[in-house]
């Protein structure tokens, strides 16, 4: 039987605010077995690009990211809120290790091909290299990810973070029997979006597309499920969507995605 | 005999320079054997702090590092010029991975006691933990250092990157006979600070003492130089001190300190 392994991904609304991060570190710190953690930053690098007259351009919640938002990506992603989260976890005796996936060449990724749009600098992820990866976790290292990759040649890429928890994740299945977290602003899948508490306990591949044919999922939670459902394909175990509680697995409200 | 292990300190003439951090980083690349690379970034932190309205305060060439400033530093320093030298490293076949103090509890640090001034978060290094470094170059990976330490108690830490250089290069004399290459804008330790040609080939203690009553070794020359000595005194077998070319063993000029 193999190692379980929790591999999580926490969005911008914790991100930016600091006393639900500190709680969210806390509680990802006392998750048993191995983990890694994927984190955005959206909100904080939209805050620093105005700060810096650097306009953001978003289609369909992807940022346009031209050299200056890069820089700024690099920045913020890379630097501001992945070291903050690193010293975090370590106050909480979590050994982490921030990362891109530059470092140790753990995620290529080719830049996107300029087709209606030009994206700029972002990335789809080729492929990730769990040697090394592997190797901390054996160690009793937790890797922290930020949503940058690099193409090899020189250039890193702003990438998806949900994104590069399914590749990862699927990765890291070979090895472990993998479950998925995406904690966002939401308290899972829901039936009604303007009721908080009507989640959908249970989506399997049937019942979602159960779903998407009577018009209960749609817009921004389709390519979110399309994710996660890519992930299970592909030998991941089970994914689980909601806030940030989830991981404590005393969240009364969450949806879990199983094939 | 114990294996050998280069350790570079680049400064910030050449990091805001892309063109001279290209070139470098392709011969940091052919570097035979295991090696560390140190980078500061004062230039560009300054600048972006400019642009973000903060200001800037040095004295005797500290940075006065309040939260505001840590941030910059944390984005800069961490992000922006840590990821890019991973990326160009990469590219140059070189398996780098971008690390602060805070990543595996590497480097350890206690915020300086205010006395006469206040440099707000700035740290002294209080200890190189090797194991997680050790395993890294082991498997092949050049770590690559910006000068961000932790407090073990989740407060990053601003650190001198020649402190740095020199407390890692003695952590791994206990593995490797260890040599410093201190890259900065001069051609080394010069006998006249307006003649770039003037480089003292080689100070031991003695020399170095006779050159300070000389008055020929004096002001920011000072501090660098005991930092040098005393990684000499604690394991370190030679330290270099030149221009950044000194690194390929190709340049005319350096200075070479040994005990």
């Amino acid at each position: 039987m193999k190692p379980k392994i929790s591999i999580v991904k926490i969005g911008g609304n914790v991100i930016s605010n600091e006393e639900k991060l500190t709680a969210f570190l806390s509680d990802f710190a006392k998750i048993e077995g191995k983990k890694v953690l994927i984190h955005g930053g959206g909100k904080l690098a939209t805050e620093f690009s105005e700060k810096l007259n650097i306009k953001t351009k978003l289609i369909d919640g992807r940022r346009v990211t031209d050299a200056d938002t890069l820089d700024v990506i690099t920045m913020v992603y890379g630097g501001l809120i992945n070291k903050k989260i690193v010293a975090i976890l370590q106050k909480n005796n979590t050994n982490a290790i921030g990362l891109s996936g530059a470092d140790a060449n753990i995620i290529t990724a080719s830049k996107r091909p300029v087709k209606a749009i030009d994206y700029g600098y972002v990335g789809d992820v080729k492929t990730v290299n769990t040697s090394t990866l592997l190797n901390l976790l054996e160690n009793g290292i937790t890797p922290v990810f930020c949503s940058i990759t690099h193409d090899k040649n020189g250039q890193l890429l702003n990438t998806n973070a949900d994104t590069i928890t399914a590749e990862v994740a699927i990765a890291l299945s070979k090895n472990f029997e993998t479950s998925i977290f995406y904690c966002f602003e939401k308290n899972g899948v829901l039936e009604n979006i303007n009721d908080d508490t009507s989640v959908i306990p249970h989506l399997n591949k049937d019942s979602y597309s159960q779903c998407i044919k009577n018009g209960i999922i749609a817009n921004g939670m389709l390519p979110k499920l399309h994710n996660c459902f890519y992930a299970l394909d592909n030998g991941v175990s089970r994914v689980s969507i909601g806030n940030e509680k989830i991981i404590t697995n005393q969240q009364q409200f969450f949806t879990l995605l199983t094939l």
